[in-house]
């Protein structure tokens, strides 16, 4: 039967021991949207120069936030990061901006968090940067796409 | 016609001059659902102490990372909460966990980004504390529910 | 009957509402020994240079982690300190070093937290400077001596 | 004769150079004690759910700690952790709460600091969650009760 | 005679006491160069788009620094910022690009450091992002140029 | 032709991945100076004790801030530093201190930034401290003295 690997036996929280895991490369791609008004998505891709100021300042809020994982979710390991993009796609039918961020390093434990914590304050980032025109826009979908390495090794989000 | 307050003239990201508005009551509520496998939900809330545990896990986590936000986001102001809170419910018809956070302070910018910040750090963990059992859990529907305070005055989100 | 503020009635973790507070002049002044060998007091306190560059080191570790304690103590209010000291006094008799560190901030919640925490990473400071040659020290007695300002007043320890 | 490696010839604080080190599994466990009033491990112990979330709460508090440290303590190294185990034992008889706290990495320098520091912010955080009531509680008995690992090998603390 | 605000009668680093000032509206300008090779210059600013992302990046390093001051310079203050904004200008005569920094807050101490913050970093921020192709860089004349506010009132540098 | 790294084929800012790089020992040397008034140098420099504790609050700011350099940088990977190094020499004749510091790893990724975000802290900190007697000191040169180690090898300044 399952087990949560974060509550021990006496259902008290605890951080994974991983001192016995070898390092191997982990990598993490995770995906979200941004749903909006669609005068506010053509509002950030009207102007070229304010486009790409927006999409700019939410990648690295996200590439940032990866960096800060540890710090942010209790009981996740530190860990040195090799590799962290975030990149927009703009969905003009569904009036949306879809994210996805994908995190690399070599070491005892995997990039999850951190990719889903990249697109976490990326979209979080939008929202702040157009909450004055737009207060409803909603934050959907943040899921992880796909993961590789570590001994549970590769795993792929079905698609629908 | 509407314009982005975080982008300029030149189209530069820029944080808003604050430094005229008066400081009032500001207060926000953020609300978000995390979906998972039913067998992960009955594991999480099997256990009257697990149950708790997780879900005290994902409050700090979200009022902590409350308190980081201006850290987080790169255009937010700094400003001293007086208040976050942070409530889980289980919806077993739907198997997932609704999450809702409010924040206060009394300042010259309002706490939407606080608020969001708490909803979406506590799914973030929910999400680290159960992947080793459900890689496919995803986080949904993280946006504004009111608003109260400032110049803006009150929001309410529509019910549809 | 007495209550725990930080416990709310189901049980569960809670950050205080200061919201309604006026905000008042707070002071706190926090004390602390580390216990260590004779001849460890004698290495840090021999060279006047090297005593001089040891307290300070521990001065300004605590100095600085008086600004970080919101992001530590997870419950804790974050404000602006207006004030912080911490000094250090060598009783040779009972070969230990007394740390005192003092905090102020004009704000609507206590700064017991800030002044405890300054003294404790400065007694970690002083511990992690002299571990090379005396791992068994020992930091002991830290605790809050007095307060002032707020709801609840002035407030003084009791002298054996 | 002995000499502080955090002090060089010119009496200047300085970090250890470890770079010709080679990385080895290190471990280190201290621990501490917070006396309070007989009522006020009462409060806490009590209720079954409310001394979970005043544990689980100080818990996180220190793990959480234990990852920043080399933030808080000036001259401390950066490592990547690889467990952090916090754990409380309530002593009725003397009327205190034990922590004792565990802390791994494979590394270069030794992780005392981080299990020290652990200690450290737990028992500052069960203060913080019970100075309503009892504004007198102190902490005391902080320090390293052993370590593993690293050319100074293995130590263990005299029990009187 | 003058003495300097930082060092007490002992010789001992201090933070200034500010507890007693009264909050004004306070307002700091800071500039500073990067000297580059023509090439290198060349390469930031030949193309539309690289151009606004190599300063946006460095802009928002330069805004996200200014809220942490008080983390990284010992004796500062914290402080809520109302207003950051950093400005570029290339000047293709001297082959080098002019930084300007302004800070705004109300508050009990000045923002000149949080203004020279922000220069600073977003200055490491092009070297780091140009590093690659001109490692000989040199960041020059990082100065106030004006404050506002406070005691000691108005400033401004003198112009050669 | 050269490129710059840090800006991808479609000019958007991007974190170099350096997954597939051996580690290797890194070393960076960094300089900078501190212009001041002749007066004020004398005030930092006349009392031994005084001068040690400024010389002092800025070497541990540098070293400090070398350990957060990632969090500052937006594109800088993460890396466990194994020394940094601050050291100041007061050059009278020329009225200003210069700052050298020398930072080292074993990584994927050099320390160049971590060097100079020392030696750019070190420098804010000193202006900090003596700015009440000396608002126009300017910071001044802040550039890369050599490298080691890494693809790109060994590299020093040409000196004029």
């Amino acid at each position: 039967m399952k087990k949560l690997t974060h509550i021990d036996r006496q259902g008290k929280a605890t951080m994974v021991d991983v001192s016995d895991k070898s390092p191997t490369l982990r990598e993490a791609v995770a995906g979200g949207s941004v749903y909006m008004k669609k005068e506010t998505l053509r509002l950030i891709t009207g102007n070229q120069i304010a486009k790409g100021n927006v999409f700019e300042t939410a990648r690295l809020a996200g590439i940032m936030a990866a960096k800060q994982t540890c710090g942010l979710i209790p009981l996740c390991h530190q860990l040195n990061l090799t590799s962290v993009a975030v990149a927009f796609r703009v969905d003009r039918k569904n009036s949306r901006v879809d994210i996805e961020a994908r995190a690399k390093c070599s070491g005892q434990t995997g990039v999850e968090m951190e990719a889903l914590t990249a697109v976490s304050i990326a979209a979080l980032t939008l929202y702040d940067m157009c909450k004055s025109v737009d207060k409803g826009m909603s934050i959907t979908d943040i899921r992880l796409m796909e993961k590789r390495g570590g001994k549970s090794g590769e795993w792929k989000r079905n698609k629908g």
